[in-house]
């Protein structure tokens, strides 16, 4: 019940966050296709943070599948997650309009880091109120990928000013990394995914 | 459960998508009816992706009901069909703003086709993790419709640089056979209209 | 189930609707409260159409709180319903930015006709489904206020051309009326309210 | 059930409120991280505005797990408090971008005080539906918080025209004491939080 409504709210915040994202895609003035190319890079950088966010949501919704009971500390490790997330719309829109300038593209691995940090809290938070034995604490394992997306955002920030097109590398490697389907938890849960 | 949410999330972003539209609605400058001549066009293309939302909800809606267990694939194929979805608002303004150019109106078709073809995909994954003996497979039987529909946005595309007009009246003919109440599943589920 | 999801994305449409309005309160350059002083039609119009949303909002509530199966008219209808009050935003701004101006308050009524009628046309349909002996037509009764509202508003639009005071009386008239509380429906399900 | 529409209104909206707040950070023209310096004080209020959007969204959440039946006065109370919290993100803005000169400062106490008097009016609508031996009425005990926040709203306002920052201190203050959890109604419910 509890966690209903913290499901609904995170779902709502995430819903808008990622289609107002759209809104940055600011309609141009002429009708030629090549009036688009501007927004290349906006289109691009939209894409990513399209896919960031749904691999959040669809880590949120793992990890609060295994939550029974919701507490103060969890509402509020959740509502910092969506602090951080909620920035994601603006600096995927300065890093798009600077065609991934190098100071855009470190504060965007910021963001992510950041977030990526708010979400180990909340895992955190989770996993003590689950206790030690929990199927969620055995799905996640040593949860590798949790542990080195932070470490390869660290490291893509400094990168940024030597090349963006590095950064902006590391932050589609992270991508792809989470994209492969996280089937730890499905896996503990047979029900789940049958 | 696992597919509350994923209706949840799915009703937030479609429901935020079919109300931002009406954002690029912008409020003329001055107080007479004649002000908003300039918006007909803009409200006309605002119309017609007013009705495409609410067939994908309706249809979605209608998809989901058949649907128990929520796989990771199925999670993915439903964002990827957010995706093309959440461009709507964009190229909707576009077509609009520049009276149904040729280009424009051909990009919506495209928007039209991967969001169709996104669809398709959500369909095939939910279709495989249900087993050929389901419902739903019974219940979309050939899916004329289903078929039907991208080959005519494909057709409508190189139709815009004949003549724009061919291409929308395409796009109005295929809401208009979506339109026309879809009453294969709710048949096979005799319980759901009654 | 089909309901849950009915109300999820009218809920959806209807808390952006009341929202986004108030991005048409645009922050005025100035630090002084005197730089408020041209929002005042604006945040007026704003608070008449919160107040009628929040009605929608409501009545949408009780009427759907007795129906149990959703048919495709059904779905339908109510999609009609969400056009034109996803109209709503702009009207607001339009008549509050011109300082309720006979035009703009003309069309004001002419959008809260339109949806009265669909709310009038869903309704119907959703009498049609539950059959002559629903509680629902029990406590609908006459229906006095669904039926004098439109009378009203179409009074309205050409008193705006009057003078736009009669016109905006009669929206402010119409909101109290359903403002007092609609305890027909309530009152039939002895259980909904206690 | 009217419970649930209820909480799901009250949570798009606030998930809306809290998440285009954000829209008002405008994405700065140049790339280098200097030009982001005048965007700090509209972060700072935006910091500031989440917190509270969050503490009433968690409020709210601890309020409304007691209530079993929704009355119309209920509803209409409800709507009242989000009304207040739907003009926060203009004053958030309004104040951000005056960076916290007197008057924006004063004014978003004033919505504060505004917010916090509909809550209580909420609040004791609520109680009196549940009747004098609530359990949310035990757990509510004096609701020093309550009481004490809009006293403080009330005297920073005039504070403002001292000085901005003796009533923007207030503000953090008051933030501060209510993310201090208010495990009233949690230990109410053993269930709840277990």
């Amino acid at each position: 019940m509890g966690k209903g409504r913290l499901e609904a709210f995170s779902d709502g915040v995430l819903a808008i966050l990622i289609t107002i994202m759209v809104l940055e895609l600011k309609v141009p003035q002429g009708g030629a296709l090549g009036s688009l190319r501007p927004l290349v890079p906006v289109f691009l950088s939209y894409l990513l943070s399209f896919i960031y966010l749904g691999i959040y949501w669809n880590n949120h919704h793992h990890m609060l599948y295994t939550v029974t009971r919701v507490s103060a500390g969890i509402l509020w490790a959740n509502l910092h997650l969506l602090f951080w997330l909620s920035l994601v719309p603006f600096v995927t829109a300065w890093m798009g309009e600077n065609h991934f300038a190098a100071q855009p593209t470190a504060l965007y691995g910021g963001i992510l880091l950041m977030a990526a940090s708010a979400y180990w809290m909340l895992q955190r938070t989770i996993l003590a109120s689950l206790g030690p034995q929990s199927r969620l604490a055995e799905a996640l394992g040593r949860d590798l990928k949790g542990k080195i997306s932070p470490v390869l955002y660290a490291l893509a920030i400094p990168a940024a000013f030597l090349s963006p097109w590095i950064a902006g590398g590391v932050y589609v490697l992270v991508a792809i990394l989470w994209l492969l389907p996280d089937r730890r938890i499905e896996r503990a849960y047979g029900g789940f995914q049958g």
